[in-house]
């Protein structure tokens, strides 16, 4: 059995973990959102900026997992706690991959820059808008513990998507009119794939989050 | 404390969780074999049998995630043993990812042979090899808890790179050469990095193993 200083210092180390994991989350959207503006920009400093810090996240990713383990040894924690630290090592892990996909942006933003511009940006800035969004509210919902609005971001999967087949589209008429398009092309085409995976990320963190809120009211396990 | 039933009820689900996850290991590898058969030789049933059957890969995913979470809440375990599961529930978003992968090499494949075929197909299949041979050795050193298997996959991490740069760059010129080759190339190059990334979730495996194994040794947390 547990006393209560036992208990008052699990709530605090659990508090603990979601503060840093929204640290976290915070971090990764923000280096997503410098990559992008980089590439609009056209600013070759900031991009190598962003591949240079990658480990802030890469320290935190792993802080963060050391928390999510002692948690679990130290306090066996049981049912919704459990689900809850289960939950944080995975979104964890979703955070850890946007932080890689913005440095992806990065290198693909630096191959691009080395070409006369395509195009101007627009579908690319919006799909980096709508994936920033999706993490956002997907992060929110985890401290919130509101399904409904991790459900809204799936719901907003297949919109990402569809403009990611737009800006294929779009680069194909390029490339296909002007052959020195077609090395910029495929790098726009890349980042825009870097930026599909990032909603999927958002979507597998919603996941977790309705996985945890749901599963907290109908199971109950423990000896 | 636990009873010598309990304990061994536990080393049986912990034993049963490591063939789990070794069968989904198998089905991830098969679906990227196959898919990328599939490409070869341009059998589109094929392919679209791999998008069809990506279930399986599902329901194994979720079932060993609902194992690791059942022996985490029912059993509690400690220091070598936490570490095993919290790694098994890790592999196995790995192997979840890889066998997305494999869908999205089919799909690129099908859409590749809409078109007439750009090359005689070389590098790509030894790019599948290599993502496979890395994936099965780190599943293996998984189970043989075996650290320097698990670091000779990381050393193979850059060879896949640099054949996937190698790709890009053939395919490259190409499309540069043809127009007609442009939407293709870009199926192919897509695939490539497909498989790279296949290489990079067999990277995470072996770096679970090192770092299960490893502090196995070193650290002795418990209450």
């Amino acid at each position: 059995m547990r006393d209560q200083g036992a208990t008052r210092h699990f709530a605090e180390e659990l508090d603990r973990l979601k503060q840093r994991l929204l640290a976290m989350g915070g971090l990764a959207e923000e280096r997503v959102r410098t990559a992008v503006r980089a590439l609009i920009e056209r600013d070759s400093t900031v991009m190598a900026d962003v591949l240079d810090r990658d480990g802030d996240i890469n320290e935190l990713h792993l802080e963060i997992d050391d928390r999510c383990f002692k948690l679990l040894a130290l306090h066996q924690p049981m049912a919704g706690d459990l689900r809850t630290i289960v939950a944080a090592a995975k979104i964890n892990s979703d955070l850890e991959r946007v932080g890689d996909l913005a440095v992806n942006i990065a290198e693909a933003a630096l191959l691009y820059v080395s070409h006369p511009p395509v195009k101007p940006l627009v579908d690319i800035p919006r799909m980096s808008s709508m994936a920033q969004g999706m993490l956002h509210d997907a992060l929110d919902a985890f401290v919130a513990l509101d399904v409904q609005r991790a459900q809204a971001v799936l719901d907003r999967d297949d919109a990402l998507d569809e403009l990611k087949s737009q800006v294929f589209r779009e680069l194909l008429t390029y490339m296909l009119g002007d052959p020195r398009t077609i090395e910029p092309g495929i790098d726009l085409i890349l980042i825009s794939r870097h930026l599909e995976r990032i909603g999927d990320h958002a979507t597998n963190i919603a996941e977790d989050v309705i996985f945890m809120v749901a599963a907290r009211d109908v199971r109950h396990p423990g000896p």
